[in-house]
């Protein structure tokens, strides 16, 4: 054929180019990534030679400089006998900020490679919030090592946020706050800071109290700045101002702090008195594992897992699912079987059903994937609810047409059947529409019920299609074909 | 069996107990959450009703007291039609902030709903920044309405940030910076903060500049708060200041305020001069469309969709991806299609294949899963990738020892052919394997090649896995059973 029809490479390269745009394909990785990621392994492997010499005056010259989150993630991306020894000759910038970067899989690790002394000077400097996060997930003995190292103030004050449940504000917030009595000026206020002795690393509000301490507002550092010294902090106060109970759960938190695009949010006790500060590190990091806790779970995998896991960790985290999933597939074979005759008459459908399958599976994954989006984002409620779900049929019953012509003209031209072709198209419509229907309405009613709509899983969804498309499929080549 | 075996169900219960644990399943949406949407269903209905019998003094009650971004998801969750009658009648509310916070999917029909007028005076009292935002998805004509409701100087700095390319920082960043001289002092900055015309909303830091408007450091306003008047800034600066070019891209923006935990991050032109600043909500922004386009890319959804896009839209966003998947189902079929002797003389095998193909398809998805989104966060790296891959290669091989005894047993025992478990569990060890490499090298390939990682999709892995299982078991079969 080559150079014979010069036409249709040309016309199959713009249609393949059509494609790839239509499928977003595009430069992702960015040269500022590359560049990074080069000085990155360089670095590494700089490390490496220094460890190898057991050279610490070279670790320092290479650690010392760097943010505490790069040497968080130079620590996980080493191998763990590699992370013993550097950790074993170099623990000068293992501070309290690298103990908080450092991912929760290899964290009790680490601290157990490290002196005492080292671990309990690292948690002293750290603000009560970063201190919780890390005990949070340690083992009692380790977490006990960690609480004796805190002054007394500091200990109370993790044990009160330890009380409160876990995945709540109470265990999200930091208890330090700038705080200063409504009724004080501008002036009072900027006498009060300069004569602070202890302020927070950061902080950009002042929250102003009533006398019992319960939060009627909050003022911008902005305004305090930007204010007379004689204006009264409450005539400058913003006029918005939200708060959460300690006891909310940090998905709330984050929401409003996504909704709303708060900077800090103040945090009430029972009583309504001011408990603690939530600042939006801390909800950007809820919000970011909830991202992957999502993805993770749409795939059936134990949502703690991390690129960092040993191969142990991993299958723990990745059987049970497959194990559902063996005893779903065990589903889809009864079905095949119980059309046996059917396959030994027409050996062809053996070939043809996973085709009917695959894109009953594809088409069920793609609403189910948007559909968890939407009810992570808040934007399926019950009050778009049915409307998504018509779309869905209306959008299952197109793509099934469209498929249904094209698979049975295939069917009726290309394999010389036109009754089988008939069979793939009607198959194919049927399987589109209840895929569509799959994907919303599992993780709507999951989430009806309470339960996490990323449970829904490609695993059940497929099955539903799988079963669906089987059946359909040679069930209608039964009836009509034999 | 009822009741002369209590053991069984007990232990059953128990079991599923356990598997569920494991499965990660627990009770996600929250009470408060709950609360939430009631009150929104309720509002949403009073605000039908009030469209209905034209009464706009109920709608100003309300919706004025709405937060911007509650109106924008009102009118995100309410139907087109009811959407148009409802911005006929009301658009005192529909104010900038309103324009910034809805969805890209139905910004342009909210503008083009809503009087000329009204729309001027929205973006009037914007920042540039979320002009920007505002109008890059907008057609040439509803661009030109709004640029020409702007003052000059503003126009003149949104058409600047508009030139620079699409998702970059120039685009993400406002031109409203708040700046002072390396030089002065604590009480000039007061003093000059105290005499501005005009600040920000929100602003968190002084950038320091040199005489060349080069930017040297900042000084948080907490800083400047609690030094004294005589204070010098350079003297108060924090140690550690990041800047971003104006032509860096907005995924090593975001990963830098994530990574480095930024408030704010000033931007440079191409002389290293100011050119404006992004702040934390912006990169949060850019994160958050990130996620969802991984998640979405992973389930073959045209990134830009959205639980609002009509029918057609919706069509077009999944067909292109279904197609690709049809396309490589028809592997899956050329490849049974070879063994039809096989099947003919086996007929159970038609049954069985389908197992050993979802099973691949399930391993696969998992390390695929896990895969983009290590490279994502950048925990997937050179450094590590090797480690990686040969973990991979370690679970698939022990999953598939796993389930290769298990379905070996059912083949044997139940079914009752000794060498059709044998062929069973042979096809399973070898898809698994496949599958868990495929998962991670096929990402991790795109990712060198420049390309996003998430393309890798569940199509192509599934295809993967699909051929190999279907290969592997009847290949097997034909050496082995006949």
């Amino acid at each position: 054929m080559k150079g014979n029809s010069p036409l249709s490479p040309v016309l199959l390269k713009l249609l393949s180019l059509r494609l790839l745009q239509s499928l977003g394909v595009g430069v992702r990785e960015t040269e500022a990534e590359r560049d990074q990621e080069e000085i990155a392994l360089e670095r590494m492997d700089a490390v490496r030679a220094a460890v190898d010499v057991q050279d610490t005056a070279a670790l320092d010259a290479l650690l010392d400089p760097l943010h505490a989150a790069d040497i968080a993630d130079l620590l996980e991306q080493i191998s763990p006998s590699e992370r013993a020894d550097l950790l074993a000759l170099w623990h000068g910038g293992i501070d309290g900020d690298v103990l908080s970067e450092i991912d929760d899989s290899i964290r009790e690790e680490v601290i157990e490679a490290l002196p005492e002394a080292v671990v309990a000077e690292a948690v002293r400097e750290l603000e009560t919030d970063d201190v919780v996060d890390i005990l949070e997930d340690l083992d009692e003995p380790a977490q006990e090592k960690i609480l004796d190292a805190l002054e007394d103030a500091d200990r109370a004050a993790v044990e009160q946020s330890l009380a409160y449940p876990e995945y709540s504000a109470g265990r999200l917030m930091q208890r330090e706050a700038v705080i200063a009595p409504e009724y004080w000026t501008v002036g009072e206020a900027i006498d009060f800071l300069r004569g602070a002795e202890w302020l927070p690393d950061q902080f950009y509000h002042v929250i102003l109290v009533d006398p019992r301490m319960r939060p009627t507002g909050y003022v911008t550092l902005g305004r305090v700045l930007s204010s007379g010294r004689s204006a009264r902090l409450r005539d400058i106060a913003e006029d918005s101002f939200r708060t959460v109970k300690a006891t909310d759960s940090e998905t709330d938190v984050a929401y409003i702090f996504n909704q709303y695009h708060l900077i800090s949010c103040p945090v009430l006790d029972e009583n309504g008195r001011l408990a603690g500060v939530i600042t939006i590190d801390d909800a950007m990091n809820v919000l970011d594992e909830e991202h992957e806790e999502d993805m993770l779970r749409l795939a059936g995998v134990g949502d703690d897992s991390s690129i960092q896991d040993g191969v142990l960790e991993t299958v723990k985290s990745r059987i049970p699912w497959l194990f559902v999933n063996l005893l779903t597939a065990n589903l889809s074979a009864l079905v095949i079987s119980r059309f046996d005759t059917t396959i030994e008459a027409i050996v062809a459908l053996a070939a043809l059903m996973p085709i009917i399958a695959s894109m009953g599976g594809n088409a069920g994954t793609q609403s189910l994937t948007v559909a968890v989006r939407a009810l992570a984002t808040r934007n399926l409620t019950g009050a778009n609810a049915l409307r998504v779900v018509r779309r869905e049929a209306a959008v299952g019953a197109i793509n099934g047409a469209a498929f249904a012509i094209l698979m049975g003209g295939v069917g009726a031209l290309v394999l010389g059947m036109p009754l089988l072709g008939v069979v793939l198209a009607l198959a194919m419509v049927i399987n589109l529409i209840v895929a569509a229907l799959a994907g919303i309405l599992v993780p709507l009613g999951l989430d009806r019920l309470g339960l996490d709509p990323a449970l829904a899983s490609g695993t059940f969804v497929t099955t539903m299609t799988d079963v669906v498309g089987f059946f359909a499929f040679l069930g209608l080549a039964t009836v009509m074909l034999l």
